[in-house]
């Protein structure tokens, strides 16, 4: 079949996820054939520079030699096996090395396969831990505004993105919502760099009021990704834990997308000093290629659960490929990459030279609010008027036109609104960085250009 | 690490799926080596058959070498794209051949990676759907008692399974329930060889109540697998697909367990010659190696979301591993699988042999209240009274420790409460067969002999 059938093909029979189907009359699939390293080729020759890692979930680059091989392996030996009273060493050995890598105080690890199901995990063990522990009216949660965990009911729940929620709000939980950190429009003229989030206060506001409800609040550490790229300082979430301390509300982070090295450190809430009640796991702890989840708690929730069958406190929650060893046996590469290879200390480097570069690109450029970087994300905010930080107007797409001008050019920068962010696997070499950042600048001055709304 | 160190460490760290941790005190987990055919192999040089088909996934034998051979090529050359506005072959070929495969009028295929994602995918769907097109108030699931659907909290609304949704009660949604078929203990006193499903006069009855409010109706066809392997006949779904016609209510099937050649017949809806509205498919989908699921509908269903991007239809749901190439390379082998090696006419002879050797073993056996058997799923449903049909009360656990018995020769026999049954790899062989049926046997008339209820 020709690259045309293919895509005819496709649009036949393909729905594809967060799309609207009709944009694909004039933009169709782009059928790709082969990874190698931040590339990917179509099978009509051309390639792209992955520099959303897919959705935020490759770490080494596609096709990576060592995970592709680990796989394999596994694939001959052991594809899968049930997962309760059953175990292989994959899963042990992730296990005891997440334990090690992650916060002091997360002691017990919970298996699932994507992220939605790790943050319906989370969700159910703190309310069942409330149910078990004399403590029934804990029944709701806090999250904040622009937050984004997943897209089953639960996980959805506790998302605030209107784009994804509006809709299903008849479906989902009532929660409590906190106005969280905005420090490109921060309500209190502060700086990042230096404040000591004042706006911790609104998160406080509610666990007052509500903290005879309140079972667990959750919060993406550091960035909340898809709600915008908002990035703010550790502060806040040290703030945050002492509130949920003080008010007797477990602390859920979820680490899905800025896990694994993206923030600079392998997982964010290090920076901060803190232990979550439970951290959710998933997208890179593959390396990019397998759905799987994990859900880290401490031994005292385990506990909790931990009696004789008969008192039916156990906590029930499965999918048929928790466990899955495959898609562990690619976890314990990962790990072991991360450490073998000193990944953190390499891309210190590289995260410094795109900082360097981006902000000699986009600091000043027309329509760029603000280039703005936490580890290894880095992300332009275009916005109507600089002075003001107006937005574009949602429903003229800006971000989605110059992500197809950027494809054209050899870059997938799939944007979020009209937020364009680089955020590549960590193979990526200075070259790359370099040329990643001048196509995209490229791509966005010749959009406004082409426009009639002139950059240089 | 022995065997008794990596157990040890297993202990310390992991949280298995659907146990109460406590009973890994005196039942620690058995660590798997590797599999082939049938077989699990730990690593003590123990086997065991597995004659659950690890939580019903597994098709074609553990290791097989078809399936481990594409994913090792397709791990080579392309491990993960993301799937908005991307695609690749395998995904392209898969979903030709499931529209293809699936009943006559199911013409999109909306991939996800696990069952209780695609349950929420197609809940989503019949929601939003009837918010776009006029029918607001239809916002509620009509399910069945013993349902089963999975874990996130959409899922779980629509399960029936106090085991697994009590305790979340407050989280979940307001569903209507019908009491669905229950053959062994039917209240009309038919058999269902010969029977007109004289019970679907109580979904008819619901229906009729809340037409105004439903959205969808959702059900497994043939078999109710979790909720305690209730077998029905094709009768009950054909009549169930004319009340939703008649009702305006969408039909959702859940073939995640029965897909796949489960029931004899590719897919379960066959028998009853009936197309739903959406069907949900996972688990053996890859033939037991890696999470992937898929949601097929009908092409009206996908023009309702077909519209300009500004007009905000679009069914935004996602996953990070949506499409993934690894899981739908294995798909496709499962697919050419079928076709190439003959297996649905070679089954017909295998659950032929399993059935008569089964009722020979079991049929008039004490505390046995029935054997019954569909395609190539086979139950054993124990009772404490064969006469009045009295269940054992679930505190006794009478299927768990006739399964720790049967593991100590050889057979994985998880149970379903008092339920223990028989759905092996489709590789297994007839004296497997032969074997499987009189180990469990042995197993069964061991334990009440020392219960010192003496069989025979
Ligand atoms: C922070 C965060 N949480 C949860 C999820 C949901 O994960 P999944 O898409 O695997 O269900 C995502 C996915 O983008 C995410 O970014
Ligand atoms: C009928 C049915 N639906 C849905 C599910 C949920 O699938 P998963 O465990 O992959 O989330 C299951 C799993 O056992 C099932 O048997």
């Amino acid at each position: 079949m020709n690259y045309y059938e293919l895509q005819d093909l496709d649009l036949k029979h393909i729905w594809h996820p967060c799309s609207q189907m009709k944009d694909y009359e004039t933009f169709p699939p782009i059928v790709i054939d082969r990874g190698e390293g931040v590339w990917l080729y179509d099978k009509q020759g051309n390639r792209y520079l992955d520099a959303v890692s897919s959705w935020w979930v490759n770490l080494f680059g596609h096709a990576n030699p060592r995970i592709s091989k680990a796989i394999s392996d596994q694939a001959k030996k052991l594809e899968h096996v049930i997962f309760a009273n059953f175990t292989h060493e994959p899963a042990i050995h992730v296990a005891a090395k997440l334990v090690e890598k992650t916060p002091d105080g997360l002691e017990k690890v919970f298996f699932a396969d994507n992220g939605s199901a790790a943050i319906e995990v989370a969700l159910k063990m703190s309310f069942q831990y409330r149910a078990q522990m004399g403590q029934p009216e804990k029944q709701r949660f806090l999250t904040f505004t622009n937050a984004y965990h997943g897209e089953t009911l639960g996980a959805l729940s506790v998302g605030s993105v209107d784009l994804y929620n509006k809709v299903f709000t008849p479906l989902l939980l009532n929660v409590v919502r906190a106005e969280g950190p905005d420090c490109f429009r921060c309500p209190f003229n502060e700086h990042p760099d230096t404040c000591d989030a004042p706006c911790a206060m609104f998160a406080e506001e509610q666990l007052e009021n509500h903290a005879d409800t309140l079972s667990a609040a959750i919060i993406e550490p550091l960035i909340q990704i898809a709600g915008g790229m908002k990035m703010y300082p550790p502060v806040f979430l040290k703030k945050l834990r002492d509130l949920c301390d003080k008010y007797d509300v477990h602390l859920i982070a979820d680490e899905i997308a800025v896990g694994f090295g993206r923030t600079g450190t392998l997982f964010a809430c290090e920076q901060a000093g803190i232990t979550p009640d439970f951290l959710c796991l998933s997208k890179g702890i593959t390396g990019g290629y397998l759905p799987l989840s994990a859900v880290l708690t401490r031994n005292k929730i385990y506990y909790a659960f931990y009696d004789d069958y008969g008192t039916m406190k156990a906590f029930l929650h499965s999918h048929s490929y928790s466990g899955n060893p495959l898609a562990l046996r690619a976890a314990q590469e990962v790990l072991s990459i991360f450490e073998e290879e000193h990944v953190l200390e390499k891309n210190a480097a590289k995260e410094k030279r795109l900082k360097q570069l981006a902000h000699e690109a986009f600091d000043g450029l027309p329509y760029v609010g603000e280039y703005r970087q936490t580890g290894f994300v880095g992300a332009i905010e275009l916005v109507a008027d600089q002075k003001s930080k107006t937005p574009f107007p949602a429903e003229e797409r800006i971000g989605y036109q110059i992500y197809k001008k950027a494809l054209k050019k050899g870059i997938l920068l799939r944007p979020l609104g009209n937020i364009l962010y680089f955020m590549p696997p960590y193979v990526i070499s200075e070259e790359e960085i370099a040329w990643m950042v001048e196509t995209a600048k490229q791509a966005i001055v010749e959009f406004f250009n082409e426009k009639g709304m002139g950059v240089r």
